[in-house]
């Protein structure tokens, strides 16, 4: 091995594979580690389903010259566990295909992986493969698979008029740096699937007022938002209130949990949830019949519909 | 929707996300199609495995200006059927995360996926997920999940001292194109796991003389390959013998497989396969027990150590 490689032109990809496979620690159910051309994995049993999605991170559209190899790598596994968790799954395994320019320091992949990894270890999920390659400007593809109970599944269709709505979390600030730090709400997705609270769930990546959308489209309702009740991260407290909400409904990449309940379960589950975590759950509303209308009903009473649109990365609100 | 949108910055992401999604055809073991945050797929038996995979394609490394958008999504699914293949795995589920810069026409994208579509359709895979987003230059990665009964995937660390080493089709011409249209070898891959004829199987991505070392270096053992038995492609016999076989052991991307048979097996699968497949099938050389070394022997009986490496996107051989 050449003493002190300083990037991947004077290290070769396989040496930095190499490295990044004995960073990698505990497996799961893998009977197959990486390093093969593919990686093998069992089911615990067969009445599983297995919940499988993908997310990229690209620097300067997914993150900044600020953001660590850590971060980034949280960030990316970070979006796929919480895809996983809106569906209420456990994960299991992750993939993490790298790109970087070839000036790179290899120290930067290794930690890359390492900041996905301590992410998924700690949501007892593993990493059991990828590739690195060499490319123009830096990023990070992840795939996720977890695991549920075959037909126990949260989507977004199974919302309901008269379920309350219900967000994890409080929101708006990932713009403060949020999105490279967050908890993917793993272990409350999980929760909510086996107590059967939620009809429909999603995580927020796009902004409330997209990602409930598609709920209501996946469900074909509509819903009533009590603005005052949208939970507003506390580095928005010094804007006007307005301008703090448009920030909770619009920013994106909170990476909170959005999801209905049935009425009849809605206190059970507030009481229920106070005693698991201690995680701020806010009702800000509910389902209507009002197929693909969401109003929204302002502390004095004051009722518009909401037009607000979230992030869109090739559209008219980009950031 | 706008009429005869003409770029990702005229219409949204969602917009294109839904246009992909209504191209996607079949779907096979799928509980929860595309269009919520996981897939959600189901295995055929609780004996089977999963092989996991994934690659990415990026422009400028893996394809260049000339390939179509069907050529780059041929090529980013036929990576992961092609790692799938060399486990003896029935390919089932793909998903891809396609950036483009944000001038990249819709249509684009669209035949990205069905060129990965139509590779997949015809190996009964389907696509069940995957992203778009913008970025400064066009890549895909692709995630693949398999299938195999448990225990029996093909790895790279079976080969003994002995064995016969084989390679399919023919090597050297994938920069003459035919790493944007090759066929992975699915049916050959499953067909050697079925009637257990390979001891550690790998495919040539990245040159048989570098992917030959991976065998070696799993198995823990040496190999002796004849170099007038590797198969060299049509389109390299203008060559002189020697720089058409250093094109056949370096160039990377052939996609063929390159396995390992106990001796006493050889004779039998060399007929066997005759009759299933039309597909040249070479005896190149055999397994030794000189740890690490390959020995090349040409068709005059002189013999040298093989030092030639592949393709390595980072090292010095770089094209």
């Amino acid at each position: 091995m050449p003493t002190s490689p300083d990037n991947l032109n004077s290290t070769g990809e396989r040496e930095i594979i190499r490295e990044i496979i004995s960073s990698l620690e505990s497996f799961t159910n893998v009977t197959i580690p990486p390093g093969d051309d593919c990686a093998a994995v069992r089911l615990d049993s067969k009445d599983e389903e297995l919940l499988l999605t993908s997310d990229p991170v690209f620097a300067g559209i997914h993150f900044d010259d600020t953001a660590s190899p850590d971060q980034i790598g949280h960030k990316a596994a970070g979006r796929v566990l919480s895809d996983l968790a809106a569906m209420g799954a456990q994960p299991k395994w992750v993939l993490l295909n790298i790109a970087a320019p070839a000036v790179t320091p290899p120290d930067d992949l290794v930690r890359i992986v390492q900041g996905a990894q301590a992410l998924c270890t700690s949501f007892e999920a593993c990493i059991v493969g990828g590739d690195v390659t060499r490319a123009e400007s830096l990023s990070v593809n992840a795939f996720g698979c977890g695991t549920a109970p075959a037909g126990t599944a949260i989507t977004r269709g199974g919302a309901c008029a008269g379920n309350s709505i219900y967000v994890t979390g409080s929101l708006g600030d990932s713009r403060k740096g949020k999105h490279l730090s967050f908890t993917p709400r793993v272990a409350e997705g999980l929760w909510l699937r086996q107590n059967t609270y939620a009809s429909a769930m999603i995580d927020l990546s796009d902004g409330l007022a997209t990602d409930l959308r598609h709920i209501l489209e996946s469900s074909s309702t509509g819903a009533e938002i009590q603005t005052h009740s949208i939970p507003v991260a506390e580095s928005l407290e010094m804007m006007s209130v307005p301008d703090a909400i448009n920030h909770a409904l619009c920013d994106g990449e909170d990476f909170e949990l959005l999801f209905t309940v049935p009425k009849e379960k809605a206190s059970t589950l507030e009481d229920e949830w106070r005693k698991t975590f201690d995680l701020p759950l806010s009702c800000i509303g509910s389902i209507t019949h009002n197929t693909g209308i969401v109003m929204a009903i302002s502390a004095d009473g004051a009722t518009s519909e909401m037009t607000a649109e979230g992030f869109d990365h090739f559209g008219k609100n980009n950031i």
